[in-house]
Parts: C-alpha cells; structure tokens; sequence
C-alpha cells in the first residue's frame, strides 16, 4: 500500500468564497502514483468546508443564501464574547461538512457525471490549508 | 493490501425514496474477501445521499418533513434559472450526507445495534449510481 | 498496510453533552504503530454523532442551541408513535454528522490548530460506544 499527502492552500479576497477543487485533487493522486484506493480532502480550519455537489453558479448562490437562512451572521452567539466574530461560519460549514472522501479507480476520481469537489470558505482573507491524502496500491 | 469495488444502481418510482443498502453494502464486502478494513458508500449524483441512521418508517416519515422544513421545494431557487427544478434536492442531500465510510472488522460490517446504511433518493425516476469501495487486509 | 480497531465507551450523566476525544484517538493511534494513513472515528449508536470543531465552551453552547432550533424536542413526531421519544436526538446527530476520518501523518493526528475531535450526545445516559479504525503504514 501507498500513501501520498500534500495540502492546497487558500487565501481567499471574500470572507466567504466557494471554489471548485476537482482539478487540484485529481493533480495530487496523479503526482501519488495510486491507481486505485481512496483520497481524503479535509479543510484542516473549522470555519471552511469541503463538499461535493454541482458546478452551476445558479446553485452556488442557492446554497448560500440558504446557510444564511439557517445559520445567521449577526446573532449574539456566545462565542463572540471571545471577542470573534465568526461563530455563524462554524455552523455553516457544520452543515456542508468539512471533508469528503473521494474514491479512486483506474487512477482517476471515481466521480458521477456532474460531482465536483468544492472548498467552502466562511471566514477568508487569511490562510487556510486543506490535507489531502491518498491511500491505495 | 486489497481492494475492491462495485456499484449499486437505482431507479425508483418515486421521486423521493429511502431504501435500506446495508445487505446490498454488506455483500459487496463478502465478495471482496476483505477482512478488516473500511467500505466507502458514496452517492455518485448529487441530488442523493447516503446516510446511517435507524430503519423505522416512522423515524423515516420524520426526516422527510424535517428536510422539506429545513430546504423547502417550490422555491425561487437561481438554479431553476437553468431549467432545473430540484435545487430542493442538492440541499435536502447536503442535510443527510452523500457519503459514509463503514468499518470492516473480522469480515463483516462493524455496525452498531441499530445502525442502518440508507440511499436517500431526492430526485429519482432516472438512473442513478452508488459507488461502493471496498480497502483493508 | 496494518489496521488497527478500538473502541471508546461512553455512559453520559446528561442527556446531551459534547465531549472532548482527540487525545483518546491520537492514543489509539499511538498504541497501532501506524504512521501515515487514516483514522476513522465513528459513533456506533444512532443519537450520537462524531465531529471536529472548535474547543471553546461559548461555541459549544451555540451549537445545542442553534440545534435545538433547528431540529427541536418535543414535536409529535412519527417516530415517538414506537414508545421512543428521541426523534430530535436522531436529527440533530444527522446535522453534526456521525463520523469523521483523521488523517495520520508522521505518526499523529494531521489536524489544523484549532482542529478537536468531539463526541456530541444527544440521547444519553445509557452505554454508547464510538468505533475508532486506523489503516495505513
């Protein structure tokens, strides 16, 4: 078995931006040299996502409007009393969940037709780190 | 290290249906030979999920209303701009997950008491795809 | 490739309470001898969850307010029709998912700086129990 790891990293103009990370993926397992197994992509700061889902913006404005719905900037949120801002953004990246597992066969993603992998940032203009980790033979 | 995969297929009546896998799942892992390790179950398409959780129609029954509570159908969704009408369906599955990893201990399922591995269909009546890997020893 | 597979138990005194475990599972990973793979920690009962997030008492707070918000107690829901009456503990388990995958590099835990692992339950008071795999070299 092998094991390759590397890490994409993000410094994002937005506070919260969503960008498609298939390509950067699908590079890592073919630097990896792992023809079949599995790749972990996981956002290793609690107030960014990772998911998978459509490549339509149409959509990508759908779901934010959403997470705002059910996940509001602006509330009293206890956290804030130590002096952040961001509790919203924990919560938003709670519900689009912080790491996918992507499979591998034939030395590609094992993607459906229309999956994409995404990072979902809540909290940028400073850097952030994804790990990505491909296990297989 | 071994590995092994297969996909489940579906196509069903309804444009919304929960359908119990964990046989499908656990069958996969029989035919795999693999002893212990992990099996990835993962929605290939991005209006299902995949998700454990109890198998009891009226816990079922519940998570339905919830969903459609929480990411409602009917909406004036933007991707229904492209001709779409099931941005619901995206967000629905985001809620249940699209993916979980079950352990494989001594050859069978590493499952809880009354843990149940679930397809959750929220925009059927097409062919869809579930992408089941199977890694370990 | 090695796996490895433990177990941690839990018996809550509260019905809900969040609870800190990753240096539980970097102990499990310590003890498998296994320096780069992955780790999976998965809750083996259905009102729990397992997630990674901040360690930071006020958030933690927001957390089961914002869940009981989202998914409440105390609905008539279908499921307390079987004599249960913890419907909302399997929503609010499916909001925070039931299961995270660590990343192993050079022998711990590859986590972000504010990364923690946490067992959340939401039906306690009774013996649970989390299955902890770790797969790799």
């Amino acid at each position: 078995m092998k094991t390759y790891t590397d890490y994409l990293r993000f410094n994002t103009k937005q506070r919260q931006e969503f960008i498609r990370i298939t390509d950067d993926v699908a590079a890592i397992v073919k630097r990896s040299g792992i023809d079949d197994g599995i790749v972990l992509v996981s956002a290793m700061h609690i107030t960014a996502g990772v998911y998978v889902n459509d490549w339509e913006d149409g959509l990508i404005g759908d779901f934010q409007v959403w997470l705002e719905k059910l996940a509001p900037a602006g509330l009293p949120y206890k956290h804030h009393q130590t002096g952040e801002d961001n509790a919203d953004a924990h919560l938003k990246r709670t519900i689009m969940g912080h790491q996918v597992i992507v499979p591998v066969t034939a030395g590609k993603l094992d993607l459906g037709p229309w999956e994409q992998v995404f990072y979902a940032e809540f909290d940028g203009q400073r850097r952030k780190r994804v790990v990505v980790k491909v296990m297989g033979v």
